[in-house]
């Protein structure tokens, strides 16, 4: 028993390239977790939707029972871990529950679950959380992982270039409030309503649904655009040569493992 | 009452950890000027105004009082601070009235003074000189004070950058002006206003009030907004640079200075 | 015979700066793929097209007289290639015209050959495998090999980036399909829908076809604009980075070159 | 007179800072310059130009003449430079007056002596004409010089990046073309046509006067948008750090030439 709790934890968490059972396995749930995703967005096709129904039913039952059964392998098999203690079955169990990667398997396959006992959930907030299946897939994905290296170790300089951003969103939108509150007043009806154009305008998308039409505003709208640029770069420049930067020191680390694997062989 | 000033100085200013007091009071402060902002933000929601008008008004006047009794005790200990001349009591303390933090810690509470003494105000021109309080929290923000740090030295390489895009922005205004304004004579009515079709076209923001209809223009609107592509990644680049370096180093000085408490802990 | 095929050989692959000939014939062929895009760009113009259909027709039939040429010439002269086996004539040709300058140099002849036995085929298909003439350009153009020589070295990181981009415009799809779906079942009518509006915003163009009315929607929008900022930056700066690296580099070989050509004529 | 006439090429060309009347001068003429762009730009406002006409024109006339005096102060003391030739007053002269510099400077003033002469010629293109002289601040501007270095010295890399941003236009605007010609006849006429709506989408700019309404059409541009942000980033990326480097360079030169000035001291 306790060796096939060992091969089931090697085979899902290890991702142990020798294991041919583990890739095939592997493989087979980035598959179904992406035609999940894929299928969520064709739902909401009406075109498709109408007549697959029941296919599109069938297909559900399907992928929440396997993402249950690998949900109950992956709590079971949880206690090979070293670092969490091995004689430690339900304490252990319960840790490895609680780390983001093992609540996000367990919102996308509860509320399947929760649809049969209770009657009435929106369906349309029961497809987001179906939705929420693509994050299944950062467990595989080394540029997602890595990504979110980056965002908690350059946390504080990139909150810090967030701070600015958010004080200068506050001041423009006051800015242009007052310049063009009197000229548009419904559509510069508040501070928050002036929020929307200046996140819009601060961001270079530029809808056009909200433009300022007052010389005061004209001239406020082109100063706060010009300053965007430089304060909008920051968040943006501080993440990219974070990643750049992560992504360097992966390699050099990969080839000093090599190397050293190439020594230990002589 | 040497050491009441003393006490009040350290409190205040220093913003000394070990002082529980003191950042009792730097969080109390931090949350007054977060909810005046936001309240004078929720004042132009009409929904919200209308009812609670009274609460507005009460908690203006609180914020004011406290607002005042810190500027007194500033402006009343900042004769502590060893670069001001202890021994000039009446100098010094005009010296710190007109630091710029001082000015604002001023001008943010002065209005509601003057507002009783004066009567018929704008009281749209009152609420922006209210919401500066939001610059009082630069006083608290590292992040802030680093980017003012970056301006100022990056501040002639910036106001090179700026002159380059400015120069672009008087040229493509008037080519722009020449090429469409006989084809649309109210949109490109004179150069000032071509002015706004240039901003908004070479930060990208591209609202699409104002297009160039005509071959000629439209010809002149891709080279001048394939150029500014260039040209606006100028200031940014510098200033992410610059901040980047700045955040960098300041973490080289934090390391250095745990080194030595280190060494001389042992 | 077999000078002749050394020659063709030379003055076509390697361009030999010495030989005066191959330089006249790589400005001829340039000039030729150049006129012939601009000619498919005109042809579009009705005003242009409709007076000169002959000489557009004339001048189909002699580019594609050149093209074939240069092409058994090529095809022919390939053997002289020391990397393609010199002893196999059959097999080294079939390698040769497997390669991917190759192929683009057949598809663009092709066409023209099977209108000729197969009457019917789409006109405007026709064109386009026309236009794919400016690839023929990439041969002659250091910059553009140099790009994709960067685009495969830098290939991982770039998909990586590009892995978050696109989890990131799903996630983005599904949450304004779901804040807007309702208040404007037109616009936001399935998942693919809301996907052009993701990908609009979070490249910052903005067109303004497709914009969020609810506040639910609009307080998405801004947060997934501000995110967008930091994730769409990835993969420009990547490219960027690798791109002057990489030119960088070829300056230093090339200045390494001359060096050593000085020392060998010492 | 030849005292007089070195006196003269001090002022104007050197920039002594030692000449107290060199840098009166130079201020009134960068005053005169700076006026004469704002009042073109403030002559195509109806409602200013109206009532000052006469004023316009006299400003005009006595700008002419001050540039005109400067031209000939300029050219007569040009053959102090001991570069050009001190001992051929004439080609040394003609020489000086080839150079860009000369040429702007000549431009500038000759159209108002040709209308004097001529009649009939185009208004508007005459105002052109009196707006290049915004170029004559080049020579008191460091940043703008260092940026015509910059570009001269990155041409070759900036120019390679232009010319897969232009194939990537060609393509672009061919694919959505053939994509959107049948289901927009009007708007997406012709390739030229298509032109317009690629580099406004590949800036980002994105008015939103073009758009593409077919599945096919959104797909493409979806791709080309995503591709173009690197793309349009290689330039930009370019120019960026070849100016912050060249300013790093020139922050160098001016340091050493500091030590040196104050080892030359000791």
């Amino acid at each position: 028993m306790n060796n096939i709790r060992k091969l089931t934890y090697e085979i899902l968490e290890i991702g142990n390239k020798q294991h041919m059972l583990g890739r095939v396995i592997d493989i087979f749930l980035i598959a179904l977790i992406s035609l999940n995703v894929l299928f969520v967005i064709l739902e909401t096709l009406p075109s498709i939707s109408a007549d697959n129904h029941l296919w599109f039913h069938r297909f559900e039952v399907f992928s929440v029972l396997v993402f249950t059964l690998e949900y109950i392998a992956r709590v079971w098999s949880a206690v090979e871990d070293d670092e969490r203690n091995h004689h430690q079955p339900f304490w252990g169990r319960i840790r490895y529950m609680l780390t983001p990667m093992a609540l996000i398997d367990l919102i996308v396959i509860l509320p399947f679950y929760l649809s049969m006992v209770i009657t009435g959930i929106d369906l349309r907030f029961m497809r987001v959380l179906r939705l929420l299946r693509v994050f299944k897939l950062t467990r595989y994905s080394s540029s997602m992982s890595l990504l979110l290296q980056v965002l908690h170790r350059e946390s504080r300089s990139i909150s810090a270039a967030l701070f600015v951003l958010f004080m200068l969103i506050i001041v423009a939108s006051s800015l242009i409030y007052f310049a063009e509150h009197k000229a548009q007043p419904d559509v510069f009806s508040s501070i928050p309503a002036a929020m929307w154009w200046s996140i819009v305008t601060m961001t270079t998308v530029g809808y056009g649904d909200v433009i300022p039409i007052t010389a005061m505003g004209k001239i406020m709208a082109s100063i706060i655009s010009i300053m965007s640029l430089g304060i909008v770069a920051l968040p943006a420049g501080l993440l990219a040569s974070g990643f750049s930067e992560a992504l360097r020191q992966r390699r050099r680390t990969y080839e000093k493992m090599v190397n050293l694997a190439i020594q230990d062989g002589v």
